[in-house]
């Protein structure tokens, strides 16, 4: 077998790593089958999943928004928008006879940039939103907004000295697709403080600076707004300062909006940067990346989301097209998916009263919870959780005894990934450790969703484990 | 706008060429655009799209097939597993509870390398096929057939010396994607005769060798099976001698079997090189590639597919997992889309019968039209064209005037580029050139599908342009 063994393979894919998936999840994953027997001899008798942004994952508690569902349903089988006209609402059929027409079978390929209509319905949305004209053809439908993302490394990384400014803590698959294409990632830290996680332009200038010196360029920077894992929300200001860097130093901006929905307070303001790069007249670069797995949506399964090009190049969308036309196109599923987070019903339409209720229900149901566990987890001796008003995460700081640290060192991990590993042993919890996504020297953190049912019992649990931790290592 | 200019990209992504959807595809986007004015001008009524094995596609006639759609129906929106009883047959119904209680929401990310029940079906499938085990944990869902073609190129370029063995003519993902990567093609010929086109050992051993005299270590053999574009099927003697050529070399085998299930004649007969592998109790490491696009399944637009590693270490599946981990899953629609093309329902099942009629319908319509267009096409001056016992295409040989060669040098294209965009611009039917695919120096070929109904008048035109083309040029 030494034809195909790792000594063999592209040395950079050894180099990429995603925690969200890594250890604890595999781990997880082994418990989850144990439990199944009836004598597992673990200490708890479910997993709980903490550890990624999967809203209708079995034991969470996300529905499906039910009109996209229909729609969707009604796509797959066609003789449903007759024989289901007692099951289904007339705006569902009326949705599906639209989409029909224009795409006809999903099972067939659609243009590789996404289904024409489904990209001008992209567009208003867009247009909606910001008050800013959008060109469908510098629209992308992609499977999810890591497609997108993957692509746009891709793109970017043109020589052994190209770099990306990524935000510090960061979605590891920044960290992960830099090291795939052999990138350098550029890291600007994110300020944690008692009012939140902030971002400042002098801080990212600064990572800049220090590229430009190193004699890496700085090709692209990377946002995540609302934030992952930190849940921040930038103001108007800090985008616009922002945008102004990039066009200082001739920077593509990335921005990673894939939360815009998902803001729990009312002092945070979603606004996108189109909009600012627009309002700015400004000529930066930008790409701006959207999803159907976030927000009140949710649906992760179907791998459906979009970018939008501003201020790119005809040519250069050209070469973005010719490369996704090598994969042939997005799954049409998650096509349909778009078009119903950028269409939902309306007011005075069949559907309206329920989508309401539904989407209500979510945006209420994580907000609280957001609060409230945030609340529980800041009274914890040894932990202090910054407030998340936007996107589905708390990222709790550890503040550990020495004695947790050599038991750490001791066990060739660090504090944080210890911690972690000792919370899903012995609790069933799965987070995921702060080393996962980046972190000042000497810190610890952890990431843990905003999704799961039964929040109170789950806290209590989390609660019990850290305390016998703190104790334990006192 | 100077920051997202081409010229500051990465370079590689200027060498990807992927024909099958480039010029002459988007070319006949723009005609398909202009026939919706009713003056439009153009010397025909509609666009035939012969470039792509889209089996759903508009105008095709391809269905899908009713089971798969009616249990992609019922779990996109659950109530009808109840509401839908009189719509629905009982089977379907089973099926879809079945996946439901396994998946559960068809809205979350599944386990990165597919749902675990679905990887153990197609495990069963795969012994059924070859008599030999299958292990569920060695295969991977995927975005169709390309993804994993994609991953495993990525994987086995490691430096700017390694190369791939890659049939010419080919399927030009192989090319695109060595190029996004920075590998290098190591083309292997096959051989055009008036009885089919064949793959020798020895030609392949001449490309290894010369590969080896270059400095180039040649990492895998990538072979179609049955052919694309060429509709070639191999002898189990000639993929033994293949298998053997790997091992005495240490090569990795990349087999493309995404036609496995489209043969049109008694004398061609699929063998997986699975079996052929085990039969010879060899040791060749070997990814095996399989599509729910192709084959009777035709569902393109879901994006789905498998591959299995067979003699791969398990380190280096882990490797794999961690990489298709940071793209979290593939679409869902398309994993349930593999459950059904290797579960399909079976006698004695309610579906069985609809589902029996459906697939023979299609394997007799494309066996039909294949061998009537081979034969229209051989009958005709300056063109010959050998049989394609497999896959979904055809690709004749012009042997065209020496005036028409001038007039396609002064066009600056090639020969059979310069046929096939007059072929397009005057009778609206899109064809790849060969050029696209690869071929010998100094020839000339294109690839047109089998899956266009109305063949006889489709084929009419088509001769009817060529009869023209040859006298213009005599």
């Amino acid at each position: 077998m030494s034809s195909f063994a790792p000594s063999t393979l592209n040395p950079r894919i050894k180099n990429v790593q995603y925690a969200v998936r890594g250890e604890l999840a595999i781990k997880s994953e082994k418990y989850r089958d144990m439990l199944k027997n009836s004598d597992h001899g673990l200490p708890f008798d479910k997993v709980i999943t903490a550890n990624i942004g999967n809203p209708q994952q079995k034991g969470l508690d996300q529905p499906p928004l039910t009109f996209g569902r229909q729609v969707a349903s009604l796509l797959e089988y066609p003789p449903l928008m007759e024989s289901g006209k007692n099951i289904f609402p007339s705006d569902a059929i009326a949705r599906a006879k639209e989409l029909y027409t224009e795409i006809g079978s999903i099972g067939a390929y659609t243009h590789s940039q996404g289904v024409p209509f489904i990209r001008k319905n992209v567009a208003k949305f867009i247009e909606q939103r910001d008050g800013y004209p959008s060109d469908p053809n510098h629209i992308f439908l992609t499977a999810g907004a890591s497609a997108g993302v993957n692509l746009l490394i891709n793109f970017l990384i043109s020589d052994d000295k190209s770099g990306i400014l990524i935000p510090i803590p960061q979605y590891p698959l920044y960290t992960a697709t830099l090291a795939q294409y052999g990138g350098i990632p550029l890291p600007y830290y994110l300020e944690e403080t008692e009012r939140g996680w902030g971002t400042s332009t002098e801080e990212v200038e600064r990572a800049v600076k220090k590229a430009i010196d190193e004699g890496v360029k700085p090709k692209a920077l990377a946002i995540i707004n609302p934030g992952n894992p930190v849940g921040s929300v930038l103001t108007y200001e800090e985008q616009a300062s922002l945008v102004k860097l990039c066009e200082k130093y001739d920077i593509v901006l990335l921005a990673d909006e894939v939360y815009q929905s998902n803001i729990h307070t009312d002092d945070a303001k979603f606004t996108s940067f189109k909009k600012v790069v627009c309002d700015l007249q400004s000529n930066v670069a930008l790409i701006s990346f959207h999803s159907i797995s976030k927000g009140v949506t949710g649906e992760c399964g179907r791998r459906g989301g979009y970018f939008e090009c501003v201020n790119v190049p005809d040519e250069t969308v050209a070469l973005l097209y010719k490369m996704v036309s090598v994969g042939l196109c997005p799954a049409v599923g998650g096509q349909i998916g778009v078009d119903c987070m950028v269409r939902p019903p309306v007011e005075g339409e069949e559907s309206y009263g329920l989508w309401k209720k539904e989407t209500d229900t979510i945006h209420k149901a994580l907000a609280e919870r957001t609060l409230f566990m945030a609340q529980r987890l800041n009274s914890l001796p040894g932990m202090s959780c910054a407030p998340s008003p936007g996107a589905l995460y708390l990222f709790p700081r550890l503040h550990l005894p020495e004695k947790a640290l050599a038991a750490a060192k001791e066990a060739g991990r660090t504090p944080d990934n210890f911690y972690a590993i000792a919370l899903l042993d012995q609790t069933g919890i799965c987070v995921v450790s702060g080393d996962g996504f980046g972190q000042k020297d000497g810190q610890a953190h952890f990431r843990l969703t905003c999704l799961c049912a039964g929040v109170e019992a789950y806290v209590d649990k989390l609660e019990k484990f850290h305390r016998e931790f703190m104790k334990k290592y006192e």
